[in-house]
């Protein structure tokens, strides 16, 4: 069992829903964000407040540990200042400071947004290139190449983790893209139970009929997602407008954001109704 | 839900199969075959007489379409000439029909055939290129290049799905190359849902433990086979002679058709039994 | 030496200028092609008057034979049932009355508009699927296909050379696409005298320092192009417009094949000023 | 069903698990070893003592037979002279036989260890190169090209089996690579069963949730493993040292071969609890 | 002929190289560095300073250009602030200027360290994923990643340089990674006249016959180097001390970026003899 | 320069020409082989009569070494159990010597036998899998593996020249396969000088119009064929009767070794016409 666990962006929609489900998983977690406070705290949790932008703080949070859950950054497209701060120097941060400490591990949430711009219909697996369609899914291209060097000449260990649509379902995309919370949670436990993973890249999207992408070449990781979006194919399909064959936004695997102008906030946010509190 | 299909060769051997499926996908489901008359219609279908080999007629049946289903065609192997009119032409009529038309979509009974020269054991996938075994395979090819065409230059998007033995299972060869009756309804009915497929390939096989072929890179056409030919594998298995392990018909994934002269008709055929109608 | 070579399309634009070459490369050339008379012979030809649709006629012209050099086609994009019988019909019965002759390969002039479609910027080798840009593009990935078929089935050899630009260098596309009239002799004298060739596919362009395709795995044939559109490079750009870096036309490998309206004939031949009979 | 099996080392850990098994395939079964008994034989067994390093005996041996599983070799790290007596030499026995007898096919227990300095995230497919990490792996490493000649030359197919961690689950390393004693049967039975394979490599492992190779290309084998290390892992992670990210022994898929000296035997067997009786 | 180019970094060492070419190849030649100035200019050039960090700055330098070569950077390893500042940021300003201007292509110093941890007997071409060994070879993995995305959401085209070793031949690892002024200069002036470009890469290296890469792929930048670095091979290796062909440093592409700490400058640059100014 | 460099098969046809050059690029060239004699040496040679297949004797002879050079070998197809001996025992033997002394690396004659089944048309490059054709060529891919291992495990360099036909052009097929005996210098010199090279795999064939395999992927060693078998081309193309398109001895790149029966020796050394002391 792992003896200690941090977890970056705690208090934000994903991470949130990380906390419970990782204090199982070491004997003590450290849970971090911004925010003052983060509420309740779950048994073997602390909270410590503190700033992704900030090296030392983040050097003095990860001491001791074994490995670090980074979910803590900008979780949307932004102007590039805004994401060039949380994401591209969070990342940096997190890494150095996990280097400094002899973490072993980073398990990063990237982000189907750092090939967003590959088309559905090439179905692409873990050895396509880069192609983002942000400046948020640029700053997860950024942190992939930088956990990279990290293992190649420091042994820092990584997986990164591009998730699709941790969200209800409520569009026809996501019956391609979505995970489920449960599906979230089983990838962050393969994630970090995975004996030796070098640098690896998992998708992380549940087992859906229609996924857009295949993880052949990540089965060292261990991920087997349970949940199937088909279930609700019937109802959003009988509801949704026919498709648009050749936009952007329909044909790539980022959706609406390969459409967007490049920093302009919220858009894809839109179709996100966050029900990860109901279970 | 889509308001108008077109299907052709409603009166064939795998067409009349589709007919009842399609029209719990459509408002509207026009049936078309050279025949006078195709039986009692569906709930939702009507039944239009035309000649694939008249591009006329065809832009007439599609016009308001939204996809058209195509199966019409000669389904085994003949002289060229046969071919070049039924598969050839009628593949060309129905994709300009189509654009004509503004038709969004073209779903399309290619063939194993198409590739029927590969050998089992190289176990190919969709990347594979075209090797035909006989006249009927060729049209097939030529379909699939006319379709990927329509697509780059016209945004007339399309689905090959490369049919194996949609028959009964009655050989050694048929237990790896089975299509049940209802993963082809399960096929189509996921090539006509899918969101954007661009111009796609897919297998149309079932879930078979000994399945020559595999279907990565196909994962966002959402076709899931739920049958399984190993359920008939120890009694024909019993029954059968010894493999001849160098002999092409069986060492081929288009079986027969890899050792038949080209033109010639009826070989292949032999070894199926349609129990298409007893379900 | 070979004893017995036909060519067809002897009195087109390429064939004629490939009549003396071969008149070198064999005992006996029988050039033939659909007009009366194509002027004085050279030493060792004979010409026969037959038409590619007759399937009856080409067995009859390529009796004896030992390879056959098929240049006879449409050699511009036409409306479909024009390709259909020029170029379709036409490569059946040539490899159809090889075959039935015994002739040993077929030495095929088909064209980078078979794979028209993709981006010079992808710099394909021989291994990319077919991207047919236009009708005619279509007729040469049928009658590749076809060759395929006829050496998997039959063992007869065929050698695809997809020409590019063969005619004077009057713009910036052409810098790149060259294939000069001494380059197009070298290639057929290398496919014709290459020892076993399977079936096999090379790119007819000649040693052009912006060549937007690469002969990786044609070695075997043995093309060594000596020509260099640079040469033309300082003048052409000079005088060029700015390229237009999102118009089909320019990012395609088939030039304004890729915009041109399928069917529509002639728009491609403008760019072309035959300076084949200067030299 | 096939008349004669011979199956070699059938006094061995594995072989002596498979006897039964393979009587239930066969009219006649032969097994063979170097040891003077068995024990009891099972219905349609005959046991015939004979030693792989010995053509002539083994050309008996095989006489009449239709297809040889062949087990008997050293199965551990051993010094070279040792391997090649038995590894080597018994190979070439081995598949010289075959050839002489007319048998169709040679089921062969092929090792990890042919590609075990591959890493495990690099998650290998199939047509990874040899990468052996002992003198017993480059003894599968021999033994699969003897395979692929033989096929390629005189039509004698072969299954090369890459045989994973099949014993107890004890380590984190085998809740990656077990191959559970009833996916053993059912692997060597699909073999068996296939109708042709030409010369095909499967890997030889369970349907593990963290597999370290996958098995993509060998669908026409027909093996579908039916049971997952996962259901011992949480017991097995509790007890185990955390991992070292950058000791070969735990990133290469060979495991601790791929730091034991060369010919140093013993090591890996430590780790071997035969339970294979007890079930 | 272009109408204006701007050149960034024009102080530096290779961009002072590059100016009076660049000249030479548009009708307008701005200048730009952050030093007050730049010395006598060529005909046709004009200089204006300007800072890579300050966006305004770089928009108003931008106004009106065809193209940007952007050579402006820190050219060796540095701690991350200093990279972060002037290499990432710097690369937005410019490509995010270039969008605001209209500007047709980047033309972008690229480097190999971009993917300097891939090992020289791999000799990686085009398609090997980004592998940086420093901060500095990181910048040029985020810029490479940045231009592929102004190529596919604003059609800003751009054309990666990975630029080798442009210094004199001092070591036996540049009798490998050399790339010549007189190539650079090749190399430029292929990226700038290539008609459509798309997102492209290509190595920067000469034509020597030791290369540890290739440019398969990169044809239609059309870039042909004429040096080669063995002219220097028979001196440079009498004087060497033997290689040591486990250590990183030697093994990998990036040479002795492969084990320097990151952030530790200079390192590399202690090999650089700048002869560029004899010529 | 190098201190010490071991020859093995120094007697040898390709051997003894080696020994020459050697010496220039070595203080001291130590020639081995099973005769007692090998004629006048060359300064800085010594002779040292050893047996391949004695370890003790070639741990002996390999002392002090920087590198070997390993042509000593049956270099023709043989009966199993002598290929055993000289080839695979042999290949062991000077491994193990290696690494024992503690010598850098292994310069090894592999052969074209150990991939001769690939066929022509198939114009492989080096990353096809071992496809031999004769024992000789299987005891080639044993040395590939073994050499493979060595470095992964033990740090021993190897360089795998696969050579083709390094005798006088006397054939068609030699149009294709021909090293001449200046390139084998040039090889054998390459594959000593590059300064790391791990296990790599290089093609030892000239620079032939009609070379049948390409060396993409070897660039690092630096080897650059100057010789073109095309020079005698139309000589024996003249005299040549009609290739068979189907026959596997002219179809593969073994040559008539893919055709002859496994053990039968001699077939291949008629073709060749030993001019190599004649220069």
């Amino acid at each position: 069992m792992i003896k200690k666990l941090v977890l970056t962006g705690a208090a934000g929609r994903l991470g949130s829903y990380l906390r419970e489900p990782l204090t199982q998983m070491a004997e003590e977690l450290v849970s971090t964000d911004i925010t003052d406070d983060i509420g309740a705290l779950y048994e073997g949790e602390t909270y410590v407040k503190a700033d992704l932008s900030d090296l030392a703080a983040m050097t003095e949070v990860l001491q001791g540990a074994d490995m670090v859950v980074h979910f803590g950054a900008i979780g949307d497209e932004a102007p590039f200042d805004d994401i060039l701060q949380s994401n591209i120097i969070g990342a940096y941060n997190v890494w150095e400071a996990a280097h400094r400490n002899g973490v072993r591990r980073v398990v990063y949430a990237s982000s189907v947004h750092a090939v967003g711009m590959h088309r559905i219909a090439d179905n692409i697996g873990l050895d396509a290139p880069h192609r983002p369609d942000s400046y948020y899914g640029l700053s997860k291209c950024f942190a992939e190449d930088l956990g990279r060097m990290y293992w190649d000449k420091r042994g820092v260990e990584s997986v990164h983790m591009r998730i699709f649509s941790c969200a209800q379902v409520v569009s026809p995309r996501s019956l391609s893209t979505w995970l489920s919370y449960d599906d979230l949670i089983r990838l962050v436990r393969a994630a970090v139970s995975a004996q030796t993973v070098g640098c690896s890249i998992v998708y992380g999207i549940s087992n859906n009929d229609r996924a857009p992408v295949h993880n052949l070449g990540a089965g060292h990781i261990g991920y087997k997602p349970q949940d199937n979006a088909e279930q609700f194919a019937e109802k959003i399909l009988a509801e949704a407008a026919p498709a648009d064959p050749t936009d952007l936004a329909q044909m790539c695997i980022g959706g609406p954001f390969a459409t967007i102008d490049l920093g302009e906030s919220g858009v894809a946010q839109l179709t996100i109704i966050d029900d990860s509190k109901k279970t």
